[in-house]
């Protein structure tokens, strides 16, 4: 079975998806969604912004993955060594959790094109924090930890801004957090 | 007026300290602080964690920041386009958020040695989200966005694994605050 960012060799078992087997080839192969992914990683950002040319740089290192409707992308709780992160290129994703009071997992949020997932899991190797299911087609870039590893060797300063744009990208998410545990805090005080 | 990890003339009035102005120097200048540093900056980490002699490289891009106890060290909502990370090195710092509901802030979580504050607000050139007070005199290894960047340019690869730890800490902060809204919302349910 071929995987997001893995040759099948290395394909850990706990990280396969659990609908549809995704195939995957190098996203240069496809010019439109390669021309998408500098579009998309090219996060505005004054700081160390990664410029067109450093955006392809990241997207030779990526394998272009397609998701049919209904796929399970990532499962919340998989955890896996070698790791990998998805762009989002095309179609929507939907972000559930567990929820303990129910049967039914609880849909955190949708995402679309130029949304990012599984970097946590990448960064730190724990457990998926969350489940990713594909509710339309999704093609999206896969990123591997051994991709990154080689990114950072041989392109470091790419991979330094690369992971510039990452981390606005969690501080952006945190932030929202934070407002969220704040308004809910207010709530449960009122 | 000295300051965290920008030279004086630099300084932006937005971002300075309410109590207690800091005095800054190279923090190379303390080989105590160094090593201190250089152990705290080597986040356990699979993925590209940060070597001894790495550490070392970001650290002589540090300035030794000391506030005096009781300083505001940074203060939620100023914002500034030179802004600067703090990593703590020694002493206590008091996190603390705008309470709507009252007139003291509300006192969020406690920091020690090790800990990374002004991170997200260096990344993403936004307002500060919090405010951190010191606790107990507090010695910090500053680093500013300019210090950043001549780091990306200078030495990639230790920046690029710098940025990778940064990005691991926000993850796990972003799992915790995942966590803590779950269980609010559980809590909201019951």
């Amino acid at each position: 079975m071929d995987h997001a960012a893995t040759p099948p060799s290395n394909h850990p078992p706990s990280e396969s998806p659990a609908a549809g087997s995704p195939r995957t080839r190098a996203l240069t192969e496809v010019p439109a969604l390669t021309e998408a992914a500098i579009e998309l990683l090219r996060t505005p950002n004054s700081l160390a912004m990664l410029s067109a040319d450093d955006a392809l740089v990241v997207v030779t290192h990526m394998r272009l993955v397609t998701f049919p409707a209904g796929a399970l992308m990532l499962r919340e709780g998989d955890q896996s060594p070698n790791s990998y992160m998805l762009l989002v290129l095309t179609g929507d994703v939907s972000v559930e959790m567990n929820d303990p009071a129910s049967t039914h997992p609880m849909e955190v949020s949708v995402l679309g094109p130029g949304s990012l997932i599984g970097e946590m899991a990448l960064l730190d190797g724990q457990a998926r924090s969350v489940s990713c299911v594909a509710t339309s087609t999704v093609q999206a870039g896969g990123l591997s930890r051994k991709a990154l590893e080689r990114l950072i060797d041989v392109h470091p300063k790419v991979a330094a801004r690369l992971m510039v744009a990452i981390a606005k990208r969690l501080s952006d998410r945190l932030r929202a957090a934070g407002e969220q545990l704040a308004m809910m805090s207010q709530i449960g005080k009122a």
